[in-house]
Protein backbone atom coordinates (compact mmCIF):
# COMPACT_ATOMS: atom_id res chain seq x y z
CA UNK A 1 0.00 0.00 0.00
CA UNK A 2 1.49 3.38 -0.80
CA UNK A 3 1.56 5.56 1.99
CA UNK A 4 -0.81 8.48 1.94
CA UNK A 5 -1.54 11.88 3.19
CA UNK A 6 -4.88 14.20 2.87
CA UNK A 7 -4.18 17.94 3.39
CA UNK A 8 -7.74 19.62 3.99
CA UNK A 9 -8.42 23.54 4.50
CA UNK A 10 -10.26 24.09 7.92
CA UNK A 11 -13.03 26.58 5.84
CA UNK A 12 -16.05 28.62 7.27
CA UNK A 13 -14.21 29.97 10.31
CA UNK A 14 -15.64 32.92 11.85
CA UNK A 15 -13.48 36.06 12.24
CA UNK A 16 -10.98 35.28 15.30
CA UNK A 17 -11.02 37.87 18.06
CA UNK A 18 -9.46 38.40 21.07
CA UNK A 19 -10.84 35.23 24.00
CA UNK A 20 -11.92 33.26 20.83
CA UNK A 21 -11.97 29.81 22.07
CA UNK A 22 -9.81 28.46 18.60
CA UNK A 23 -9.98 24.48 20.13
CA UNK A 24 -13.72 24.63 20.22
CA UNK A 25 -14.07 26.99 17.16
CA UNK A 26 -11.68 24.55 14.77
CA UNK A 27 -13.47 21.24 16.60
CA UNK A 28 -16.68 22.95 15.35
CA UNK A 29 -16.06 23.96 12.00
CA UNK A 30 -14.14 20.62 11.20
CA UNK A 31 -17.22 18.68 12.28
CA UNK A 32 -19.36 21.14 10.06
CA UNK A 33 -17.20 20.32 6.85
CA UNK A 34 -17.59 16.65 7.37
CA UNK A 35 -14.76 15.85 8.45
CA UNK A 36 -14.53 15.57 12.72
CA UNK A 37 -11.11 15.59 14.09
CA UNK A 38 -10.13 11.84 15.06
CA UNK A 39 -7.25 10.15 16.43
CA UNK A 40 -3.51 10.97 14.54
CA UNK A 41 -4.87 14.01 13.12
CA UNK A 42 -2.30 17.28 12.55
CA UNK A 43 -3.97 20.37 13.36
CA UNK A 44 -2.34 23.15 11.74
CA UNK A 45 -3.39 26.82 12.99
CA UNK A 46 -1.68 29.86 11.35
CA UNK A 47 -0.08 32.16 13.79
CA UNK A 48 -2.40 35.06 12.85
CA UNK A 49 -5.48 33.02 14.10
CA UNK A 50 -3.31 32.27 17.50
CA UNK A 51 -2.08 36.03 17.91
CA UNK A 52 -5.52 37.57 17.77
CA UNK A 53 -7.36 34.88 19.92
CA UNK A 54 -4.58 35.74 22.33
CA UNK A 55 -4.74 39.78 21.87
CA UNK A 56 -1.06 40.34 20.51
CA UNK A 57 -2.50 43.17 18.44
CA UNK A 58 -0.99 46.51 18.92
CA UNK A 59 -1.96 49.80 18.10
CA UNK A 60 0.84 52.00 16.31
CA UNK A 61 -1.28 55.04 17.80
CA UNK A 62 0.16 53.98 21.30
CA UNK A 63 3.92 53.44 19.79
CA UNK A 64 6.71 56.20 20.20
CA UNK A 65 9.56 55.22 18.16
CA UNK A 66 12.90 55.52 18.64
CA UNK A 67 15.69 57.49 16.89
CA UNK A 68 16.82 54.07 15.38
CA UNK A 69 13.44 53.11 14.66
CA UNK A 70 12.92 56.86 12.66
CA UNK A 71 16.44 56.79 11.14
CA UNK A 72 15.38 53.05 9.69
CA UNK A 73 11.71 54.32 8.88
CA UNK A 74 12.91 57.35 7.17
CA UNK A 75 15.59 55.52 4.74
CA UNK A 76 13.31 53.13 3.65
CA UNK A 77 9.77 54.64 3.39
CA UNK A 78 8.23 52.42 5.87
CA UNK A 79 6.20 53.42 9.42
CA UNK A 80 8.85 54.30 12.10
CA UNK A 81 6.15 52.90 14.78
CA UNK A 82 6.32 49.56 12.94
CA UNK A 83 10.09 49.47 12.90
CA UNK A 84 9.48 50.31 17.12
CA UNK A 85 7.56 47.03 17.42
CA UNK A 86 10.10 45.20 15.34
CA UNK A 87 12.83 46.18 17.50
CA UNK A 88 10.86 45.80 20.97
CA UNK A 89 10.06 42.25 20.17
CA UNK A 90 13.61 41.26 19.01
CA UNK A 91 16.27 39.83 21.63
CA UNK A 92 18.96 40.80 18.81
CA UNK A 93 19.44 41.94 15.47
CA UNK A 94 21.02 39.48 13.38
CA UNK A 95 21.32 42.08 9.86
CA UNK A 96 19.77 45.40 9.15
CA UNK A 97 20.27 47.08 6.05
CA UNK A 98 18.43 47.06 2.35
CA UNK A 99 15.30 48.12 4.51
CA UNK A 100 15.23 44.53 5.57
CA UNK A 101 15.14 43.54 9.49
CA UNK A 102 16.27 39.84 10.15
CA UNK A 103 15.98 39.95 13.77
CA UNK A 104 15.89 36.83 16.64
CA UNK A 105 12.72 36.63 18.64
CA UNK A 106 12.84 35.91 22.35
CA UNK A 107 11.48 32.29 21.18
CA UNK A 108 14.70 32.31 19.71
CA UNK A 109 13.48 32.47 16.29
CA UNK A 110 15.21 33.89 13.20
CA UNK A 111 12.74 35.71 10.96
CA UNK A 112 11.95 39.02 9.27
CA UNK A 113 10.49 41.66 11.43
CA UNK A 114 10.59 39.34 14.55
CA UNK A 115 7.75 38.13 13.05
CA UNK A 116 5.48 41.13 13.70
CA UNK A 117 2.67 41.27 10.74
CA UNK A 118 0.66 44.04 9.10
CA UNK A 119 -1.38 42.06 7.11
CA UNK A 120 -4.48 40.84 7.90
CA UNK A 121 -4.93 42.16 11.29
CA UNK A 122 -8.71 42.26 10.97
CA UNK A 123 -9.38 45.55 12.55
CA UNK A 124 -10.54 47.08 9.61
CA UNK A 125 -7.84 49.74 10.38
CA UNK A 126 -3.94 49.86 8.89
CA UNK A 127 -2.89 51.60 12.45
CA UNK A 128 -2.50 47.63 13.79
CA UNK A 129 -0.09 44.99 14.17
CA UNK A 130 0.05 41.40 14.66
CA UNK A 131 2.87 40.21 17.32
CA UNK A 132 4.09 36.76 17.93
CA UNK A 133 1.85 34.43 20.55
CA UNK A 134 4.13 34.84 23.50
CA UNK A 135 4.78 31.05 24.20
CA UNK A 136 3.92 29.21 21.07
CA UNK A 137 3.87 25.87 22.63
CA UNK A 138 1.60 27.00 24.91
CA UNK A 139 -0.81 27.92 22.43
CA UNK A 140 -0.67 25.09 20.77
CA UNK A 141 -0.76 22.59 24.04
CA UNK A 142 -4.17 24.69 24.38
CA UNK A 143 -5.62 24.10 21.30
CA UNK A 144 -4.72 19.94 21.50
CA UNK A 145 -5.65 20.04 25.07
CA UNK A 146 -9.27 21.62 24.40
CA UNK A 147 -9.66 19.41 21.16
CA UNK A 148 -8.99 16.44 23.01
CA UNK A 149 -11.11 17.60 26.14
CA UNK A 150 -14.61 18.07 23.33
CA UNK A 151 -13.58 14.83 20.90
CA UNK A 152 -11.72 12.76 23.41
CA UNK A 153 -9.63 12.15 20.72
CA UNK A 154 -5.73 12.37 20.52
CA UNK A 155 -4.70 14.87 17.79
CA UNK A 156 -1.25 16.82 17.35
CA UNK A 157 -1.17 20.75 16.95
CA UNK A 158 0.78 22.80 15.35
CA UNK A 159 1.08 26.70 15.08
CA UNK A 160 2.84 27.86 11.96
CA UNK A 161 4.56 31.11 10.66
CA UNK A 162 5.43 32.22 6.97
CA UNK A 163 9.18 33.09 7.17
CA UNK A 164 11.74 34.06 4.58
CA UNK A 165 14.66 31.94 4.04
CA UNK A 166 18.61 32.69 3.46
CA UNK A 167 19.69 31.82 -0.01
CA UNK A 168 16.45 30.94 -1.59
CA UNK A 169 13.54 33.95 -2.90
CA UNK A 170 9.84 32.96 -1.51
CA UNK A 171 8.81 32.59 2.23
CA UNK A 172 7.53 29.11 3.64
CA UNK A 173 5.40 27.71 6.42
CA UNK A 174 7.24 26.77 9.25
CA UNK A 175 6.18 25.55 12.94
CA UNK A 176 6.78 28.36 15.62
CA UNK A 177 4.83 25.84 18.60
CA UNK A 178 3.84 22.64 18.99
CA UNK A 179 1.54 19.89 21.11
CA UNK A 180 1.77 16.28 20.92
CA UNK A 181 3.91 15.92 18.43
CA UNK A 182 8.29 15.74 17.97
CA UNK A 183 9.27 18.47 15.93
CA UNK A 184 12.55 16.70 14.87
CA UNK A 185 12.14 13.35 12.91
CA UNK A 186 15.87 11.70 13.57
CA UNK A 187 17.71 9.03 10.98
CA UNK A 188 20.83 8.99 12.24
CA UNK A 189 21.83 5.17 13.07
CA UNK A 190 19.56 3.92 10.49
CA UNK A 191 20.88 1.90 8.07
CA UNK A 192 19.94 2.58 4.28
CA UNK A 193 19.35 0.08 1.57
CA UNK A 194 22.62 -0.25 1.03
CA UNK A 195 23.92 -1.09 4.75
CA UNK A 196 25.11 2.56 4.83
CA UNK A 197 24.46 4.24 8.17
CA UNK A 198 22.59 7.88 7.92
CA UNK A 199 24.89 9.86 9.52
CA UNK A 200 23.17 13.41 9.04
CA UNK A 201 19.33 13.14 8.01
CA UNK A 202 17.24 14.75 11.01
CA UNK A 203 14.32 15.80 9.32
CA UNK A 204 12.01 18.99 10.46
CA UNK A 205 8.78 17.16 10.01
CA UNK A 206 6.99 19.76 12.16
CA UNK A 207 8.03 22.19 9.34
CA UNK A 208 6.94 20.06 6.66
CA UNK A 209 3.90 19.73 7.75
CA UNK A 210 3.39 23.52 8.26
CA UNK A 211 4.34 24.15 4.34
CA UNK A 212 2.66 20.67 3.24
CA UNK A 213 -0.62 22.90 4.93
CA UNK A 214 0.34 26.16 2.93
CA UNK A 215 -0.93 24.40 -0.28
CA UNK A 216 -4.50 24.76 1.18
CA UNK A 217 -4.49 27.53 3.34
CA UNK A 218 -4.50 30.82 1.57
CA UNK A 219 -3.27 34.35 2.57
CA UNK A 220 -6.08 36.26 1.24
CA UNK A 221 -9.00 34.01 2.12
CA UNK A 222 -10.14 32.87 5.23
CA UNK A 223 -8.49 29.35 5.64
CA UNK A 224 -6.70 29.71 9.15
CA UNK A 225 -6.23 26.24 9.44
CA UNK A 226 -5.92 22.50 8.01
CA UNK A 227 -6.11 19.46 8.79
CA UNK A 228 -3.31 16.78 7.97
CA UNK A 229 -4.49 13.19 8.02
CA UNK A 230 -2.37 9.94 7.38
CA UNK A 231 0.88 10.68 8.50
CA UNK A 232 2.39 8.56 11.12
CA UNK A 233 3.95 11.40 13.50
CA UNK A 234 6.63 10.71 16.56
CA UNK A 235 4.00 11.81 19.28
CA UNK A 236 5.62 13.45 21.86
CA UNK A 237 6.02 16.86 24.18
CA UNK A 238 9.54 18.47 23.30
CA UNK A 239 7.84 21.87 21.97
CA UNK A 240 9.75 23.72 19.24
CA UNK A 241 12.86 23.55 21.11
CA UNK A 242 14.63 21.42 19.73
CA UNK A 243 14.51 22.97 15.80
CA UNK A 244 15.73 26.12 17.00
CA UNK A 245 19.66 25.88 16.32
CA UNK A 246 21.93 26.76 19.32
CA UNK A 247 23.16 30.53 18.48
CA UNK A 248 27.24 28.57 19.33
CA UNK A 249 26.31 26.08 17.08
CA UNK A 250 24.48 28.75 14.11
CA UNK A 251 27.13 29.63 11.20
CA UNK A 252 24.15 32.30 9.85
CA UNK A 253 23.87 34.47 12.90
CA UNK B 1 -15.79 23.49 -0.61
CA UNK B 2 -12.42 23.11 1.99
CA UNK B 3 -9.46 22.56 -0.45
CA UNK B 4 -7.97 19.50 -0.26
CA UNK B 5 -4.65 17.81 -1.66
CA UNK B 6 -3.42 14.41 -1.65
CA UNK B 7 -0.41 12.96 -1.32
CA UNK B 8 0.50 9.99 -2.21
CA UNK B 9 3.89 8.25 -2.25
CA UNK B 10 4.91 5.94 -4.92
CA UNK B 11 6.23 2.93 -4.13
CA UNK B 12 7.28 -0.29 -6.20
CA UNK B 13 9.76 1.54 -8.15
CA UNK B 14 12.93 -0.77 -9.43
CA UNK B 15 15.92 -0.01 -8.24
CA UNK B 16 16.93 3.05 -10.48
CA UNK B 17 20.34 2.33 -12.48
CA UNK B 18 22.35 4.38 -15.27
CA UNK B 19 20.21 5.03 -18.01
CA UNK B 20 16.64 4.34 -16.12
CA UNK B 21 13.87 5.82 -18.43
CA UNK B 22 12.20 7.63 -15.20
CA UNK B 23 9.15 9.24 -16.84
CA UNK B 24 7.96 5.71 -18.45
CA UNK B 25 8.92 4.07 -15.01
CA UNK B 26 7.29 6.19 -12.66
CA UNK B 27 3.95 6.66 -15.31
CA UNK B 28 3.92 2.53 -14.94
CA UNK B 29 4.61 2.86 -11.20
CA UNK B 30 1.53 4.96 -10.61
CA UNK B 31 -0.70 3.48 -12.64
CA UNK B 32 0.34 -0.24 -11.58
CA UNK B 33 -0.81 1.59 -7.81
CA UNK B 34 -3.91 2.38 -8.96
CA UNK B 35 -3.65 5.98 -9.78
CA UNK B 36 -2.41 6.47 -12.79
CA UNK B 37 -1.23 10.08 -13.44
CA UNK B 38 -3.63 12.92 -14.67
CA UNK B 39 -4.21 16.20 -15.59
CA UNK B 40 -3.05 18.86 -13.15
CA UNK B 41 -0.87 16.38 -11.02
CA UNK B 42 2.35 16.95 -9.87
CA UNK B 43 4.83 14.45 -9.62
CA UNK B 44 7.86 14.88 -7.08
CA UNK B 45 10.74 12.75 -7.76
CA UNK B 46 13.47 12.59 -5.51
CA UNK B 47 16.94 13.74 -6.59
CA UNK B 48 18.97 10.70 -5.92
CA UNK B 49 17.19 8.48 -8.36
CA UNK B 50 17.33 11.36 -10.99
CA UNK B 51 20.95 11.32 -10.47
CA UNK B 52 21.60 7.77 -10.74
CA UNK B 53 19.20 7.47 -13.38
CA UNK B 54 21.81 10.27 -15.41
CA UNK B 55 24.65 8.39 -13.79
CA UNK B 56 26.03 11.34 -11.57
CA UNK B 57 27.41 9.03 -9.90
CA UNK B 58 31.51 9.43 -8.81
CA UNK B 59 33.44 6.54 -8.06
CA UNK B 60 35.65 7.81 -5.14
CA UNK B 61 38.89 5.58 -6.00
CA UNK B 62 39.15 7.72 -9.03
CA UNK B 63 39.49 10.67 -6.84
CA UNK B 64 42.96 12.44 -6.41
CA UNK B 65 42.28 14.72 -2.89
CA UNK B 66 44.15 18.16 -2.93
CA UNK B 67 45.70 19.28 -0.02
CA UNK B 68 43.12 21.25 1.05
CA UNK B 69 40.69 18.11 0.99
CA UNK B 70 43.04 16.10 2.97
CA UNK B 71 43.58 18.95 5.64
CA UNK B 72 39.98 19.55 6.68
CA UNK B 73 39.27 15.60 6.63
CA UNK B 74 41.71 15.01 8.63
CA UNK B 75 41.12 17.68 11.43
CA UNK B 76 37.27 16.17 11.06
CA UNK B 77 37.59 12.33 10.61
CA UNK B 78 36.15 12.20 7.24
CA UNK B 79 37.15 11.00 3.62
CA UNK B 80 39.36 13.27 1.75
CA UNK B 81 38.23 12.19 -1.70
CA UNK B 82 34.43 12.73 -0.83
CA UNK B 83 35.41 16.27 0.28
CA UNK B 84 37.14 16.48 -3.01
CA UNK B 85 34.29 15.68 -4.83
CA UNK B 86 32.37 18.35 -2.89
CA UNK B 87 35.18 21.58 -3.35
CA UNK B 88 34.62 20.21 -7.21
CA UNK B 89 31.27 20.41 -7.19
CA UNK B 90 31.44 23.82 -5.65
CA UNK B 91 31.61 27.70 -7.44
CA UNK B 92 32.12 28.61 -4.02
CA UNK B 93 32.63 28.02 -0.50
CA UNK B 94 30.33 29.60 1.97
CA UNK B 95 30.88 28.28 4.99
CA UNK B 96 34.02 25.74 6.11
CA UNK B 97 34.39 25.27 9.78
CA UNK B 98 33.13 22.80 12.55
CA UNK B 99 33.08 20.08 10.37
CA UNK B 100 30.45 21.50 7.73
CA UNK B 101 31.13 22.43 4.43
CA UNK B 102 28.17 24.99 2.99
CA UNK B 103 29.00 26.18 -0.43
CA UNK B 104 26.96 27.37 -3.80
CA UNK B 105 26.89 24.62 -6.43
CA UNK B 106 26.99 26.21 -9.82
CA UNK B 107 22.95 25.77 -9.99
CA UNK B 108 23.20 28.78 -7.10
CA UNK B 109 22.36 26.69 -4.98
CA UNK B 110 23.69 27.49 -1.34
CA UNK B 111 23.75 23.92 0.62
CA UNK B 112 25.45 21.11 2.42
CA UNK B 113 28.42 19.58 0.89
CA UNK B 114 27.63 20.49 -2.67
CA UNK B 115 24.85 18.30 -2.37
CA UNK B 116 26.77 15.42 -3.04
CA UNK B 117 25.45 12.58 -1.33
CA UNK B 118 26.88 9.66 -0.12
CA UNK B 119 23.56 7.55 1.31
CA UNK B 120 21.59 4.99 -0.51
CA UNK B 121 23.97 4.99 -3.53
CA UNK B 122 22.56 1.71 -4.64
CA UNK B 123 25.75 -0.08 -5.61
CA UNK B 124 26.31 -1.63 -2.67
CA UNK B 125 29.64 -0.50 -2.14
CA UNK B 126 30.13 2.73 0.33
CA UNK B 127 33.10 3.75 -2.47
CA UNK B 128 30.69 5.92 -4.27
CA UNK B 129 28.90 9.37 -3.80
CA UNK B 130 25.75 10.69 -6.07
CA UNK B 131 26.17 14.42 -7.06
CA UNK B 132 23.21 16.83 -8.35
CA UNK B 133 21.95 16.36 -11.60
CA UNK B 134 23.94 18.35 -14.04
CA UNK B 135 20.61 20.91 -15.07
CA UNK B 136 17.62 19.96 -13.23
CA UNK B 137 15.32 21.38 -14.92
CA UNK B 138 16.47 19.89 -17.64
CA UNK B 139 15.97 16.23 -15.84
CA UNK B 140 12.59 17.62 -14.87
CA UNK B 141 11.43 18.45 -18.41
CA UNK B 142 12.23 15.21 -19.80
CA UNK B 143 10.22 13.22 -17.36
CA UNK B 144 7.60 15.36 -17.55
CA UNK B 145 7.68 15.35 -21.22
CA UNK B 146 7.79 11.39 -21.17
CA UNK B 147 5.03 11.55 -18.66
CA UNK B 148 2.92 13.82 -21.83
CA UNK B 149 3.95 11.46 -24.16
CA UNK B 150 3.02 8.13 -22.51
CA UNK B 151 -0.11 9.77 -20.81
CA UNK B 152 -1.28 12.64 -22.86
CA UNK B 153 -1.55 14.34 -19.44
CA UNK B 154 -0.54 17.83 -18.47
CA UNK B 155 1.38 17.80 -15.32
CA UNK B 156 4.07 19.66 -13.63
CA UNK B 157 7.22 17.39 -12.15
CA UNK B 158 9.58 18.77 -9.31
CA UNK B 159 13.16 17.67 -8.67
CA UNK B 160 13.36 17.66 -4.93
CA UNK B 161 16.56 17.30 -2.10
CA UNK B 162 16.84 17.25 1.08
CA UNK B 163 18.63 20.50 2.29
CA UNK B 164 19.78 21.82 5.59
CA UNK B 165 18.52 25.44 6.71
CA UNK B 166 19.86 28.36 8.34
CA UNK B 167 19.29 29.00 12.55
CA UNK B 168 16.99 25.81 12.55
CA UNK B 169 17.76 22.00 13.26
CA UNK B 170 16.74 19.30 10.78
CA UNK B 171 16.62 19.05 7.04
CA UNK B 172 13.51 19.88 4.35
CA UNK B 173 13.03 19.11 1.29
CA UNK B 174 12.83 21.75 -1.21
CA UNK B 175 12.92 21.71 -5.17
CA UNK B 176 16.36 22.11 -7.28
CA UNK B 177 14.83 21.49 -10.89
CA UNK B 178 11.09 22.03 -12.10
CA UNK B 179 8.62 21.95 -15.52
CA UNK B 180 5.79 23.04 -15.76
CA UNK B 181 4.98 24.72 -12.40
CA UNK B 182 6.10 28.64 -11.25
CA UNK B 183 8.12 28.02 -8.52
CA UNK B 184 6.80 31.77 -7.23
CA UNK B 185 3.20 32.12 -6.29
CA UNK B 186 3.33 35.78 -5.62
CA UNK B 187 0.38 37.65 -3.76
CA UNK B 188 2.39 41.58 -3.91
CA UNK B 189 -0.39 43.64 -4.75
CA UNK B 190 -3.19 41.48 -3.93
CA UNK B 191 -5.62 42.64 -1.59
CA UNK B 192 -6.38 40.97 1.91
CA UNK B 193 -9.30 41.12 3.98
CA UNK B 194 -9.17 44.58 5.62
CA UNK B 195 -8.26 45.88 2.32
CA UNK B 196 -4.96 46.38 2.81
CA UNK B 197 -2.40 45.42 0.15
CA UNK B 198 0.00 42.70 1.04
CA UNK B 199 3.58 44.18 0.62
CA UNK B 200 5.67 41.12 0.58
CA UNK B 201 4.29 37.81 0.65
CA UNK B 202 5.92 35.75 -2.22
CA UNK B 203 5.55 32.11 -1.43
CA UNK B 204 7.58 29.49 -2.62
CA UNK B 205 5.23 27.04 -3.70
CA UNK B 206 7.80 24.59 -5.34
CA UNK B 207 9.41 24.04 -2.18
CA UNK B 208 6.12 23.82 -0.03
CA UNK B 209 5.04 21.03 -2.37
CA UNK B 210 8.58 19.09 -2.35
CA UNK B 211 8.30 19.62 1.33
CA UNK B 212 5.29 18.19 1.36
CA UNK B 213 6.10 15.06 -0.54
CA UNK B 214 9.00 14.55 1.85
CA UNK B 215 6.15 13.51 4.81
CA UNK B 216 4.63 10.46 1.97
CA UNK B 217 8.74 9.54 0.81
CA UNK B 218 11.04 7.99 3.16
CA UNK B 219 14.85 8.08 3.79
CA UNK B 220 14.84 4.27 4.57
CA UNK B 221 12.41 2.71 1.75
CA UNK B 222 12.26 2.87 -1.50
CA UNK B 223 9.58 5.82 -2.08
CA UNK B 224 11.24 7.79 -4.33
CA UNK B 225 8.60 9.92 -5.76
CA UNK B 226 5.73 11.23 -4.63
CA UNK B 227 2.05 12.52 -6.60
CA UNK B 228 0.54 16.00 -5.29
CA UNK B 229 -2.90 16.06 -6.19
CA UNK B 230 -5.77 18.65 -6.01
CA UNK B 231 -3.45 21.76 -5.81
CA UNK B 232 -4.15 24.50 -8.43
CA UNK B 233 -0.83 25.68 -9.14
CA UNK B 234 0.24 28.58 -11.60
CA UNK B 235 1.90 26.63 -14.87
CA UNK B 236 4.66 27.66 -15.95
CA UNK B 237 8.07 27.35 -17.67
CA UNK B 238 10.56 29.84 -15.60
CA UNK B 239 12.75 26.72 -14.45
CA UNK B 240 13.77 26.84 -10.69
CA UNK B 241 15.80 30.21 -10.96
CA UNK B 242 13.11 33.01 -9.61
CA UNK B 243 13.58 30.84 -6.09
CA UNK B 244 16.96 31.24 -6.65
CA UNK B 245 18.07 34.45 -4.63
CA UNK B 246 20.82 36.40 -6.63
CA UNK B 247 24.27 36.47 -4.82
CA UNK B 248 23.97 40.63 -4.58
CA UNK B 249 20.56 40.81 -2.60
CA UNK B 250 21.61 37.81 -0.12
CA UNK B 251 22.41 39.05 3.29
CA UNK B 252 23.70 35.68 4.13
CA UNK B 253 25.75 34.38 1.27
Amino acid sequence: MPSQVTLTGVDDVPEITAGADLGAILTAACAKQGMPLTDGDVLVVTQKVVSKAENQVVNLRTITPSALAIDFAKRWEKDARAIEVVLQEAVRIVRMENGVMITETRHGFVCANSGVDASNVGTGSLDFVVLLPTDSDASARRIRDRVRELTKCEIAVIISDTFGRAWREGAGDVAIGVAGIEPLWDYRGAIDNDGRELHSTVIAVADEIAAATELVTNKLTRVPAAVVRGYPFLAGESGIAPIIREREKDLFR
